[in-house]
């Protein structure tokens, strides 16, 4: 973590000081998103869902690839929908927002009321997932083997309640995409739920940067009415980890809770093989914990909503012309060039207001690259090019033409860069554990007025029971948070019960 | 219309027969979406959604061209803030979905239902559109001049309970886009407002070959808490008029509702000048209207989700391979193809089914341009191309490389004659009519068992009176779709009262 003094950072308080708190003044601080006045819901400002248009237009160019189309599905679920798979509703139906009524009426008082009148039938709730209401329809829409598999993706909001909201990581309403796919087989449905477990490890690495743990989740963590989770887990820079996306095997539970029956090659009635998978506005929190400093957002560029900022600097009115001229000539010939494959995208901020306050705008916004034109650059053909990844101070001056055909590279180089420091900081604090009293040890806050100061990520053996997993949990809120697919020569022996194991498995404190 | 016999059409019954139930069977058989078990709710399909998708994709560059970003506000509606703007509550708070319970748990009998600990304290409401929720955030947001103008819009779901719900038409959940944007003063915003109808009569032209009518709506069809509502109104094949798209001026009504307040140049304390526009999926209804015959959906190539497909012919086993080779290789010839400036998208239907239900599925579906290649062609060097456009039966034999390097052509000749024809029909249907007499006439079925054929959109005469208009929907179910931005010399006299008229206005049926 940063050395630096707290009187010279832009967020206050910083990473080390207080983390939880560093994290909200950098959502505000970047305009990335804010509370609303309904209890748990946010606002996601332009910035912040210019992210979510990045990470769609990534992920569903990558869904698509493989054969996957969207559709849209309703957002309301009937109550005894939910109910037919039984550990889904335990899962689900808890803290949800149910719709009673469908119109309002002034009351006896003068003021808006439901109208009682109104009241529904069956309740309808908002959906939390998706899986009961896509099964209904699946079930019309499958008859034969011919019509299998399904590939489906929905784009779309989800409302569970939530009673400790934090922007991005967890909200009452949020922003994902659910898959739902459904198989002849269970090796296709496997297959799948495996397919996308790569995508979503190839999207959390190349595009924002993340390094992250897969493997299947426990029992206990498991989605409810799953036969088997995947995950992508990610560690934070308080060494939690931020389960980023899940890919679930669900067998044919929910098959057989909506119906979905086909009559196979071998003229035989069968329930199809279904996986549900999804990736949310999650991940805009898990990347600002990941890389921001104590400074603001940290950006990877390929995900950023504009990988530089031009900065025209027009002290003197006689200039101010020309200058702009060269912004714009600027702006114009760095979006003929590309970076990771694609156009670069560049912003001109020529609002009337301080270049300081500027400049320290878009730092805490974590734009990647910042370039100034000012009257003396133009007279000498130069720009002055600030990197996001370097102190806030330094400031390169170099040729205009030099630094357009180099622009692509510096943005790979910095996305290269992002990545290896998220790198090298989980596998400075992932450590092969392998003494129930190191496990304690490690996940123990030295300081207890920092108790998010921990080891960070172990991998320890274990026996697979649950009993040690609700053990664990109960004395130090540390979890599994996946199973990795071992080799079979990584057997051991579990720290917590000598008893065997089949290899180590991630264990965290976790978001 | 057409002239086929009914037993020859793919579609049954016929546009002429029975247009309400012909585009039912239209959009089944397109499969472009269906009634969900949810009353009023639709589960729109892949070939829907594509559909969607390019709508979106082509509006969002319009606005984000035009400086507009996208943002994303709550989905939930606190009751008090829908009883901010009085005309506003009174024209949406009638039917909605109100959330009055956040949890369910299981009652006395057994069974699931809203846990009465759980009921909120203010109950909220399911967005019917986000006048007041957004105009609480940009209140928060706006404190000077110079944070003006917010230019934003969202993409998202909306419910407006419905009793007759109708797919794509009128359902109770729809997907829309709705800019919401402040300004300095009257001007911008009435600029603001203009620009947009702008944006969706190009957008209705150039991408859907829909020639609208652009206007003012008249007071009693104004959008509630509205100062102005401009809107593009299309005809569709039974004659009657579809709002497709509305733009409203909302003056100062939402910045007081929501205090939307700023210090203005002079330093005063003055109240922001608010816009709303939005297109939904609506547009799609529309289209379907418009373009469809009687063997199902005509897609304008601009935005069809496939514009071309190869269907490989593979009689012999023996030839199959090269067949599907040469598939393989027309395909990639062909995405490197552009029309409309982009490149052409293209679905190669490999299924194991009859080439006959194949090739009638495609027509239904609407896709432009099929393509065939069977063993004979491959020996040619031959493609059978046939067109939406044409008739069914109607192929041509075209030498590969000639259709790869015209096909650009061929799609945005399609294009053009889709457009062209839409254009010529609503022409011939809008009559300039100066008599009440003929006005009456005009509107009435001439047959009772088929009261949707009559003469299409009036242009007439109007003293401008809310009482006339009432009288006119009282006996002929007929309203003002819009006023047209009349130059000053077409006044004249009103066919209803004789008293004068500024000008012609649009009357027509309407969904």
């Amino acid at each position: 973590m940063s050395q630096t003094q707290p009187e010279k950072t832009a967020i206050n308080p910083t990473r080390d000081q207080d983390f939880p708190e560093w994290y909200q003044q950098v959502v505000r601080a970047a305009d990335l998103a804010e509370n609303s006045d309904v209890r748990g819901c946010m606002v996601i400002k332009p910035w912040g869902y210019g992210l979510w248009e990045n990470i769609q237009r990534a992920l569903d160019a990558m869904f698509k690839a493989t054969g996957h189309k969207n559709a849209y599905f309703p957002l309301f679920i009937p109550l005894s929908y939910l109910e037919k798979e039984a550990s889904h509703v335990e899962g689900f139906a808890k803290e949800c927002a149910v719709v009673t009524h469908h119109r309002l009426e002034v009351g006896a008082d003068g003021k808006m009321r439901p109208a009682p009148s109104s009241e529904l039938t069956e309740p309808l709730v908002v959906r939390p997932t998706s899986e009961t209401i896509i099964g209904a329809s699946y079930a019309k829409w499958v008859q034969s083997y011919r019509d299998l598999p399904i590939l489906i993706n929905q784009w779309a909001n989800v409302v569970r309640w939530e009673m400790r909201p934090r922007l991005f990581l967890r909200t009452a309403e949020f922003l994902w995409q659910e898959g739902h796919t459904a198989h002849e087989n269970s090796q296709q449905a496997l297959a799948e739920t495996d397919l996308i477990l790569g995508i979503y490890e190839k999207f959390a690495r190349e595009w924002l940067a993340l390094p992250v743990f897969t493997g299947e989740k426990s029992e206990s963590e498991r989605f409810p009415g799953a036969v088997k989770t995947l995950c992508i887990e990610a560690m934070v820079q308080d060494r939690k980890a931020i389960q980023a996306g899940t890919s679930h095997f669900l067998g044919q539970n929910f098959a057989h809770a909506s119906g979905i029956k086909f009559q196979s090659r071998e003229g035989k009635e069968e329930f199809a093989w279904t996986t549900s998978w999804g990736v949310s506005t999650r991940l805009i929190g898990t990347l600002i914990m990941a890389h921001s400093d104590d400074d603001g957002l940290v950006l990877p560029p390929r995900i950023a909503p504009a990988q530089i900022v031009i900065i025209p600097v027009t002290p003197k009115p006689e200039t101010r012309e020309a200058i702009l001229a060269a912004v714009d000539q600027l702006a114009t010939a760095l979006r003929a060039q590309t970076a990771f494959g694609e156009k670069i995208s560049v912003e001109v901020d020529q609002r009337d207001i301080g270049g300081g306050t500027k400049t320290w705008e878009w730092i805490k916004k974590g734009v990647p690259v910042r370039v100034e034109i000012g009257p003396r650059d133009l007279e000498k053909g130069c720009v002055a090019v600030a990197r996001r990844d370097r102190g806030t101070k330094e400031k390169q001056f170099v040729p205009l033409a030099e630094f357009v055909e180099s622009a692509g590279q510096i943005l790979e180089e910095m996305q290269a860069g992002i990545l290896a420091k998220a790198t090298a900081y989980r596998d400075a604090n992932t450590v092969e554990i392998d003494s129930k009293e190191q496990f304690y040890g490690f996940f123990t806050a030295k300081n207890p007025n920092k108790p998010e100061i921990h080891g960070g990520f172990a991998l320890a053996h274990w026996n697979g029971s649950t009993a040690v997993e609700n053990q664990i949990k109960t004395d130090l809120k540390v979890t599994i948070r996946c199973i990795p697919n071992h080799p079979q020569d990584e057997a051991g022996t579990c720290i917590f019960t000598g008893e065997p194991s089949r290899g180590r498995v991630v264990w965290a404190k976790s978001y």
